[in-house]
């Protein structure tokens, strides 16, 4: 890798020119920008099993580092900060090349065939439970964007503080006579820092409006993740997604330790968010001293689920923080219900979420107070049973 | 590479050898022919997104240029000629591996995730609509001989005049109990020529006698495609294949511009032909100065298909002129209805198509005259009803 | 390939290093053992058509020699010992990527796509025929094992006699909330030698006790299979899989040369074995000078299936051998007779197979000596009707 004049901008793979990079690595000394901090870009080509092919793309900032998967839609693997990591472990331990994924397999549940990542979106023509549509087609778990290659990935630097570094992607969602969505992600962070930012443009490149379905699925484990960890949110209703998490409404924001046959209980949130429609959301652990906030705008993600799959650690011991469109019932009960917005030809929806990972007892504590005052003194509405 | 001895033979591809030749590219120059023209044939690799690993093969005849999908089943990506081109844009924009398509998605309808040919064959164990056969068994649209890699490769130029450009290329249609098809594809070229032919062979290897289908999926968009263009042939019959083509049973051989919610109209037509058998038919633009002709002959492919798809140029403006076995019905109507033809064990059947790139209004209307020539006083019968 | 201490001892493929072997090629003399015969060891990476991208292992022992296919779930693809072959033609004759295969495909029939091996386990989740299972979801024929990727591959030399050669790969079937399956396989052989052993152990890795099917799908055609071969065990009892083979149940043991029409007929047994659990079996030709024996052991695969395929050459001449955890009925007909067997959390199963290629009418008369003395006086039902 060659000095460049700032801002550094490398195109590492385009569809269009058929341009791809080979593995590489390099250093903020590589560029010429005063850039604090000792952060790193490397890439790898992944072998072996059903991860042949897959490519990664590791960054450093100098203090949390994350690795990104152009291969599986711009995912985010796992996300590790001093003591702290981001993610879990499931039982499918490679990050497989979706050449090797049949979405339609058991009923529409293949996608869990390569579900492992810290953070995947669902979407974008479909989220959701598999089912048939209204139109009587076979719908697949949290659609197909998460097992689509990537079109375009690029990296940049800016030039100007504080130096953000930005992951890129483009991932097409396109079919003829169906979808012709364009999903531009980016996943930067500042030197330095313990936090990175999701900002994702979807735009409808169809001629007709269309439909779409987002959901980011943000996943959390241990260290964060234990008996006693606590979920906070600016929360005007929560409700249990079935009969199986009614059973659990009264604690339904703490969680149980690694738990036989726990299997998994779903709520749905609608947030709270202060003027601008900024919420914030936080899991931490038991003692208060450690935590992850994911924060997010209710203009552009309205609704919040949270997946507590507090099974033991082997069949994946996982929270999942959600943010989306809607919630993940089948697309036809979330049209009913009026969660599935449209874009319009041409245009675009942005979203734009925060991940940040909390070291202290002080920033956890800093982080409820912030929850609490965009809570200020509205009321929190329970449900009892599951409101589709 | 190197200069070899007439007549030039390079094998590219043999799945029986495991040999894969890398990108190359060599001109006229480089073998020793007293061909006309410069000449060139070139392969490449290409990478990003859904058309990651897919291989392209470039041949430009020193007028005409087109390029040819090994990849997938020997399909024509596109071809160019003076200020003309054949093919279309189609919303799915990359050249997609079929490592990423599954053909059962949407309940048949995974072909159209990587539709985007100006050539691509229907075929051959079934093609047409999706649906149940007579079976039970499901059919996927137009089946799976488009997404097939081809096994064998190679380019041959002859050493005699007029020192036709041969890519020839083996897909293998294989299923044990189901299916055992060798399709030989043969596109060529003569150096400065503005046409290029499709010469096909398919044997079944099969013990048994087993049934086909095969459609020639020709696809045309602008600047051939345009409110006022033409569609010309020798009709004995020609039938709306569906009621919303009976609508427009009257205009059915003019075309629109691009029109939004157009969506398509398909015509099923059964042509007149020489006293040889073939045939021949026209799309030219609204002022006759531009057109393709496509010639086959109706021993062998005894039916044609218009598809007219002149939705917005965003969705895909185009037309298909289709000659094939049969119509694209579901096989079970193909079957009820003696269209859909059989081979006996070891033999072959062939198909021969010529595209000509028309850049003259004297071009254009000597086509028209040869048309209306093997037409002569015959008369053509048009259904305002749909004919299955 | 360096000189290594013993025991020899080179890892060539694993997913959590992404280490990745190109293709190599060496000789007993490359490592200093003081083995005995002129043995090989190489690695081919496949190109063109279906198999692109195909790994594939060939081991030699200086007598026999096979190939196994890492890409395919450590599939033995075919053996070769003196004039005897072990496999079979299928009309698909290229090693297809499983990338290219869709299991799901026909109603669950795409495992025919890539079927061709001389050996392919059937497995893990399920095994047999496609079709709904008791919870409704549908199973595909045979499972998914025989088309993963392995994840590690190793290959490994005994340093003391008689030095055998070991090709191991781990095949991981995993799907988060349904399996967590790990399957250690192990194909390994003594230099100069004219048997090969496999030594599978599959591992229950979830924390829930997991049913699992397994069927060892050994392939077998000429030279041994011909008009007049015969199929040697020592059996308690013998069905008919269906109403087909129940017309043949009198001729069961022994084959009809290359017939028309024939399709196949399948025999389910329950064999005879030593006071060890240790059985044997044997398919000789008709003069009763080549054959091979398939031993295994009834305590860990106490069924034994004979698929009788004797259709024409090209449409696959071939018999399997098939002992297993079961018979090949759907998983729902498997679960009800009690052949479907559990593994509890982390616990393992081994399963252990030996295939001897039999060069001469001695080698046949011992093996059949040996067989009878497991039978001893031990009768053997015949069934006239399927018992499943």
């Amino acid at each position: 890798m060659t000095t460049k004049a700032a801002p550094f901008h490398r195109v590492i793979t385009d569809s269009e020119t058929s341009l791809h990079a080979e593995d590489f690595h390099f250093h903020h000394t590589d560029i010429d920008l005063k850039t604090q901090g000792h952060w790193s870009i490397q890439k790898h080509t992944l072998h072996g099993g059903k991860q042949e092919g897959v490519e990664l793309i590791e960054i450093d900032n100098g203090k949390l580092k994350f690795a990104v998967i152009p291969t599986r839609g711009m995912s985010i693997y796992k996300v590790w900060c001093g003591d702290v990591s981001l993610g879990w472990k499931s039982p499918v331990d490679e990050i497989v090349n979706p050449a090797f994924i049949n979405l339609e397999s058991r009923g529409g549940l293949g996608w869990l065939d390569g579900f492992n990542e810290m953070m995947v979106r669902c979407g974008v023509e479909f989220a959701g439970h598999p089912g048939e549509d209204d139109d009587g087609r076979m719908l697949t778990l949290h659609g197909k964007i998460g097992n689509i290659p990537a079109s375009k990935v690029e990296i940049i630097v800016d030039d100007k503080p504080p130096y953000r570094i930005r992951i890129r992607g483009r991932v097409d969602e396109k079919t003829f006579k169906f979808s012709d969505y364009e999903l531009w992600t980016e996943i930067s962070t500042v030197p330095g820092s313990n936090s990175f930012q999701v900002s994702d443009t979807l735009t409808n490149k169809s001629d007709y409006e269309r439909e779409y379905q987002i959901i980011y699925h943000g996943n959390f484990s241990q260290p964060l993740l234990e008996e006693g960890s606590k979920f906070v949110a600016a929360i005007k209703e929560v409700s249990p997604f079935n009969d199986d998490a009614a059973n659990e409404i009264k604690t339904w924001a703490t969680y149980f330790g690694p738990t036989k046959d726990y299997g998994e209980t779903v709520f749905t949130i609608i947030p709270y968010a202060d003027k601008n429609g900024d919420t914030d959301t936080m899991l931490h652990n038991a003692d208060g001293d450690r935590g992850v906030a994911v924060s997010f705008n209710i203009n552009e993600l309205p609704y919040l689920t949270l997946w507590k799959n507090t099974d033991t650690l082997k069949e994946g011991y996982v929270t999942g923080i959600e943010p989306g469109s809607g919630f993940p019932y089948n697309k036809s009960v979330e049209r009913k219900a009026g969660r599935v917005p449209t874009l319009r030809p041409g245009k675009s929806q942005s979203f734009s979420l925060e991940y940040t990972v909390l070291l202290s007892s002080d920033e956890v504590k800093a982080r409820e107070s912030s929850i609490k005052k965009i809570q200020g003194s509205r009321k929190t509405k329970v449900n009892k049973t599951p409101v589709q």
